[in-house]
């Protein structure tokens, strides 16, 4: 980074540390992967994390196929090399996003270990935490709650390629965490995931009174 | 957006409202746009007002060729339609930043007047500001200054397509704000830039001392 000093304003051509981001934010940008099947609580688990971390007074988004199909992502459909430069193009966003300083959610079946390992490999490659959740809520159960009526249509054959019917779900070999919905209440998930965070150091501890600027050390 | 009280989690399946990240972090999320040629100094003005930003406790970020054309859109070439994919993907981040709550800056050529009314309408449709920003550092100036000696190689035909030289660029017909970086310091046009974000509201005031809150009404 070069940088020409003008009287109060300092030119640079990088951008700010992210420790300095930390500081500010008292949070370390990261990205928390939630997959699992369709219905399996995914975005659930998610939403309800952000809005536990913005009470918290973090800074948390979440990516979801809503805002990332409807938006960066219509130009793809569901063929396997479409599939596969979805999850890509969210890994990238979500990098971005962590290199901001966010705590990061991305909620997608990214049913395929291969093109979630390679968004955790994008995050090692740019020294972000990358924390893959598991959502291992048993198909039995997804497919009875079924709220889209998706499992119905697969079953009848009215929709093709669907994850867990006629397409493979590959189940993460080593996730960080695993919740399971019928297993866990809401509560006990995020409570789960906001105790790793903060066992990580990512997030301030709710217990320690620490000042903002104990997570950026 | 329903919800499911828990004990001490609410259960949410959206995000948490944009009023509430601009209470969190004293800011309204929105987009500046910096448009202009090859070494005008768009990324020094972008990077500068990063840093000014963030020193002033504002979350601040730029997308820019660096992190965008070497990850998200490092699949895409300059024929006309890649540079058109590139515009709408940066524009679709933004707005995904805007709408997580940062002042989000896009540092990038972007000669085609069409593309960028398509982020911009992408903005408004989403509610968030959008600010295009044109550098209008005269063309002599710029391929004078030529720090990446691409000027030299457009004259000497090594390459094509090369925006001012052999491929138009369309400058804004009404841009919010016009810098010429050789009539403002680095100093002025920076100050020119916080005091118009001052002024419409998205940061907060530095003479007014604010609450944090304030912003956010």
């Amino acid at each position: 980074m070069t940088s020409i000093k003008a009287t109060n304003i300092t030119w640079h051509e990088g951008h700010v540390a992210r420790e300095e981001r930390a500081k500010l934010l008292g949070q370390k940008g990261c990205t928390i992967w939630f997959t699992g099947l369709s219905a399996s609580g995914k975005s659930t688990f998610a939403f309800t994390l952000e809005h536990a971390l913005v009470q918290r007074g973090h800074l948390a988004y979440v990516l979801d196929g809503d805002n990332i199909r409807h938006g960066l992502n219509k130009n793809l459909g569901f063929t396997a090399a479409d599939r596969e430069e979805n999850i890509r193009r969210v890994g990238e966003v979500a990098k971005l996003f962590a290199d901001a300083g966010l705590v990061t959610m991305a909620s997608f079946i990214s049913p395929y270990r291969k093109d979630r390992d390679n968004v955790r490999k994008l995050h090692m490659e740019g020294n972000a935490p990358f924390i893959e959740v598991h959502v291992n809520t048993p198909i039995a159960v997804c497919e009875e709650r079924d709220p889209k009526g998706l499992y119905k249509k697969a079953r009848a054959g009215q929709v093709k390629n669907f994850t867990g019917i006629d397409d493979p779900y590959e189940p993460p070999l080593a996730p960080e965490l695993s919740l399971d919905a019928t297993a866990l209440s809401p509560q006990e998930g995020v409570a789960r995931l906001l105790n790793y965070l903060e066992g990580q150091g990512l997030i301030r501890s709710i217990f320690a009174g620490n000042p903002v600027s104990a997570v950026a050390a």
